[in-house]
């Protein structure tokens, strides 16, 4: 079968693509020395935290890979259990070492950028997009790799599994430790700096702006990438393991086909960036959005193919096909209705923002609903690409959990050009921050302005994307635990299952709020420390001598470590204490009440927070009285409730309901012989 | 059988209290000339808004009876068709009347217990609680003597059902526009009195200050006591359904057994209320804890009697009993759990408290955290005094799922009790607010304080309760739901169920979304209102002439009645097009979605709300800096934010489920009949 060496050769070029950018974004210049100085001590405080949580999740690391290599070579021989504890480590370090170079390029791309914007925007744009390209290039790659190479040496999806648990947990991690650090840090440094002292955003004097920047790079970079890059790896092992279950013939080709889904989906992206191009007077958001349009119908043609010459029997090709396509077409609408919510040009942000001048409550109240609204249409959408997807499998022979499961392998199959996409934002973002530390003047800040503008955008559609194929790959992977555990029924008339239900949905919430405590404490400490050194250090506001940005820095770090482990450790635990008590059925509840909850809190964090943040940029933009009148600060308190919101409790929402997922499907076949079953 | 006679019996006797009550009342001072002018104000508009509501209503109504006349008449016979209309009609128009009732009462005890209060605590306290009790006893009366009555002509428990489903759709629209009204008055005063004029609460300058104690009378009292009463209404329903279609033998038995729970509830009640009294320097929060508590154990004694001597084979009285005792400690164990998130004196609310040093942000961020954690233990609870009713029932011979329903009538049967201390707390509230209003003095505001804050104790526990309550009768229903589809498994790995789950669980957060829309756009009409007067009516801010009180009464009233329709069809119209385009097992799963995150919203909503409210009061009471510090305005705006969700949305959604799930029911053989069933 010469079809399967497509999957390993798409990661191979993939990792090429990303490393051929990587080069072009080096050989950029970096600019002044100023500008190398804030670099540089950004990068040293992006590598220093993500060091320190690396070396804090080793551990975590170690002890689960002994549990996974004890209970399972207990149950399945040493050698099972050996290369389950070796799968394992090796997901979570894919998972780290993405999170880790997509942080490295980032940090090396924003200052590039800021030179770059010296020379205009048409400059400025591709080194922003390639930066962010290197991150979703060379991560995608490196997990179709890995899991191609699993699957081959061992002939069975299993050990692909304890591989998607690991890259998962590590995002689980990754992202609830950047998503602390980085709000602490923005919020900290807005509340003093711009609100109590009256200096600008990004201003060199705020100790805590080196801070705020490299909590741009570890949260939103590395975080984010990793956000999606675990929905991908555990979309493509759950209809992997469908396909190996389910299917009586055509086994073999059944399990590889979501790999060579993914196959196409790398080289449909790589073409895609092709089409980001700007002008001189170009828009980047249009660029951005064409590549996504363009890799979505070069992905559709080649999928057709793929399906078409497999060799499946029969019309079973379309019964493959089209549920790829739903899933695809329900991403992009999914996508394109979120973009409603937050769009600064739309009733929800112009009502909210008009709000704002009764004050801060209304404000939050305004925002807070519409971001609960903006739940409706992709609910509608993930329901009606779960039922296409079953019905339109199930219509040309194909089995129908199957579809289901293939929707959401083509929903992320061009995540490539998604994180891409996604990416470029923090980057153009942190490019502003440098050009404004550095005095570049203004025209090089209205550029970084434009860059940043469509970066917000780009991430509106990108993130509900994100959610969109999060859902759908936990049903998939819901749909892989019953076939685990052989279960034919969930059924919530029980009342183990029912309580299920209810425990599992608490989950979502019980993190975010546990998230968004951290960073309050935690920023209530910066806050402290930033008031502190205005107070102290003299000549400080007057721009004479430097303020102690280290110090920040370590506060930030310090508090995301010792506050992720706690929610991050629910999430693993919480599951199997259920299965263990409550019996596999209603572990089967507990991970569909984490979903339903998992997805609506998701998207609730998600739009209600950019709808605050874009209203308070509608406000800055002149109306209502504008920048500094009572409305704008009312906008600013509802934009400080929406940063972890959006950045540190949402993000980690999906992450943490695929996690639920695998701890189920890996510790399955323990809960089936071990469950006190009530 | 004579015990049939004790429900109707028991519901006279409760009439009989309630009006022995009133007399006690009604006989009281009312005071000073000022005193009467301004209760009469409110008595005015809220007799005002209620009539409107009622006028707006009865179209609804109307058209609903024709349609269960037409579609039922159609089905099963002219009479059965018409019965059903006037069964509706009948459930509709008690629970109307006891809104009416018990805001009637309400206005009256107000000035009285300000009067009171004049002579001293103990005089006072009798007042508003007796004034509470007859509204908690006239609607438990009115229920249970309803509910009986329609059994004993019917002699089967489906004319209960309509007869459940008219009371709680009018709840839902009571409590939706009480909700709404009470919201807009209360914010709109505050925001425009206190934060930007600086006059104190209840200032009669305040244009808004008669519109804001009409609403704690349409919203609070009238609202809330819709709100228990439909709940306790379904969960005998439930029951009795359960008991007639699983029973084979002791049919009967089994179907009474649930009035007869609740009659004993009502004796317990009665004797209850005796034990609430307090001394001169007594405390009456200690005094309404008391009375609770009084009630749970003689109602376990009461409930011991019946089902030992009821005539049930070996065992089963005590399969009865025993969840029935579970229910009923379930509710007190989440009522006192519930009270730890918003105890002034405890962690949650000092934290949210502190963080108001930090600006609003953190405050709102703190309290909206701690709310979602006040989420576990009910949760928890809820799903125990599940499993534990369902295993008690069963293990001594007794349907199981009649035990989980048992447990929601033995939560549900001191409904009485809870009611009159919880009406006790916005009659304390308005008391304040009359005597500030009427000049009466420091001593009889200190008093009238008191007061209140014993309210506001008794208030969480209560609401605790409420949602216990809910959470079990609707678990209850849902049962008696598949039971009366004929379905034997909800199967949530099929499509059409998850998607079901999903859309179900969409509805209750966005109900919430609408009536918080409805409240700020209604605030912002008010506050343009208030802010007119301040500027137009010359001599208004020295207190030399007075405002227009009935113009912002009218602005309320208007509101509330025009935003309060889209949400509440929403929950009769959604479960409906999922049953008939998605099928009966379908709308099983829809149910049990609204049901879970129906829950999780009640409680976030309850319980942030009441952090906030509480913090605010905390720093109020000199805690960082005290009154008009700066953390005290960061806590004003979180109390502000924290109105809509404790008293218009959080409140409304346990009554939406109970809608939800009765609509199910009801419309349960059409669905059967009719469904697309994809």
């Amino acid at each position: 079968m010469y079809w399967l060496m497509i999957a390993p050769v798409a990661g191979l070029a993939s990792i090429a693509f990303a490393l051929y950018l990587f080069l072009y974004v080096s050989k950029q210049e970096s600019g002044t020395a100023r500008m190398e100085e804030i670099a540089s001590a950004i990068k040293e405080g992006a590598s220093a935290y993500l060091r320190r949580q690396n070396v804090t999740l080793s551990v975590f690391v170690l002890v689960m890979a002994i549990v996974l290599g004890v209970a399972f070579g207990y149950k399945n021989g040493f050698i099972y259990g050996f290369s389950a504890s070796l799968a394992y480590i090796f997901g979570s370090f894919c998972s780290t070492l993405a999170a880790y170079l997509g942080m490295r390029t980032a940090v090396r791309a924003n200052v590039k950028t800021a030179n770059a914007a010296r020379s205009g925007l048409n400059r400025a744009f591709p080194v922003a997009f390639y930066g962010g390209a290197v991150m979703g290039f060379s991560i995608v790659g490196l997990a179709l790799l890995g899991i191609s190479l699993l699957y081959y040496i061992f002939g069975e999806p299993s050990m692909v599994l304890y591989f998607s648990f690991g890259a998962s947990a590590l995002a689980l991690f990754a992202k609830a430790g950047g998503g602390i650090y980085t709000k602490t840090a923005d919020i900290s440094a807005d509340l003093v700096g711009k609100v109590e002292i009256g200096i600008p955003e990004d201003d060199p004097r705020n100790p805590a702006v080196i801070a705020d920047n490299v909590g741009d790079n570890v949260g939103d970079v590395a975080g984010m990438g990793a956000d999606l890059i675990d929905s991908y790896i555990a979309s493509l092992i759950a209809a992997m393991i469908i396909g190996w279950e389910t299917s009586a013939s055509f086994k073999e080709i059944y399990t590889v086909l979501p790999i060579l889904i993914a196959a196409a989906g790398i080289f449909a992206s790589i073409i895609g960036t092709l089409f980001v191009r700007v002008g001189k007077r170009g828009n980047p958001g249009a660029a951005l959005n064409r590549g996504t349009f363009s890799t979505c119908i070069i992905f559709a043609i080649f999928m057709f193919l793929i399906t078409y010459f497999i060799g499946l029997e029969g019309n079973q090709g379309l019964g493959v096909f089209f549920p790829t396509l739903a899933g695809l077409v329900a991403g992009v609408i999914i996508g394109v209705t979120t973009d409603y919510f937050t769009s600064i040009d739309r009733p929800p942000v112009l009502k909210t923002a008009e709000a704002a001048k009764t004050g801060a409550a209304i404000n939050i109240l305004t925002g807070f609903s519409y971001g609960i609204m903006s739940i409706v249409p992709p609910v509608i959408g993930i329901c009606a690409a779960t039922l296409a997807s079953w019905y339109l499998a199930g219509a040309y022979g194909v089995n129908s959990v199957y579809g289901v499961a293939v929707a959401a392998v083509g929903m992320l199959s061009i995540v490539g050009m998604i994180i891409s996409a996604d990416a470029y934002g923090p980057i153009a973002d942190n490019a502003r921050g440098i050009a404004e530390q550095a005095g570049l003047g203004e025209e090089v800040i209205a550029i970084s302005d434009r860059l940043d503008a469509a970066g917000n955008t780009s991430k509106a559609i990108t993130k509900g994307f994100a959610i969109g194929a999060a859902a759908l790959t936990v049903l998939a992977l819901f749909a892989a635990y019953a076939e685990i555990v052989d279960i034919t029924t969930i059924d919530i008339t029980k009342p183990t299952v029912i309580s299920g239900v209810f425990i599992g949905a608490m989950m979502p919430p019980l993190l975010s709020a546990l998230l968004i405590l951290a960073v309050g404490k935690n920023g209530f400490r910066m806050i402290e420390e930033i008031r502190r050194q205005f107070k102290q250090i003299p000549g400080l506001m007057e721009g004479k001598s430097k303020p102690d940005y280290a110090r920040c820095v370590d506060i930030a770090a310090k508090g995301a470590l010792k506050e992720l482990l706690l929610p991050c450790l629910l999430a693993i635990i919480a599951p199997l204490v259920t299965g263990f008590i409550l019996g596999k059925e209603a572990l089967g509840g507990f991970l569909a009440g984490s979903i339903v909850t998992g997805i609506i809190f998701a998207l609730l964090m998600a739009n209600s927070g950019g709808a605050w943040d874009n209203a308070k940029k509608y406000i800055e933009a002149g109306a209502f009285g504008g920048k500094g009148s009572e409305p704008h600060k009312a906008a600013v308190v509802g934009d400080t409730v929406g940063d972890p919101f959006k950045d540190t409790a949402g993000p980690s929402l999906n992450t943490m309901i695929t996690v639920m997922s695998l701890v189920a499907s890996v510790f399955a076949p323990l809960i089936v012989m071990f469950a006190l079953s009530l």
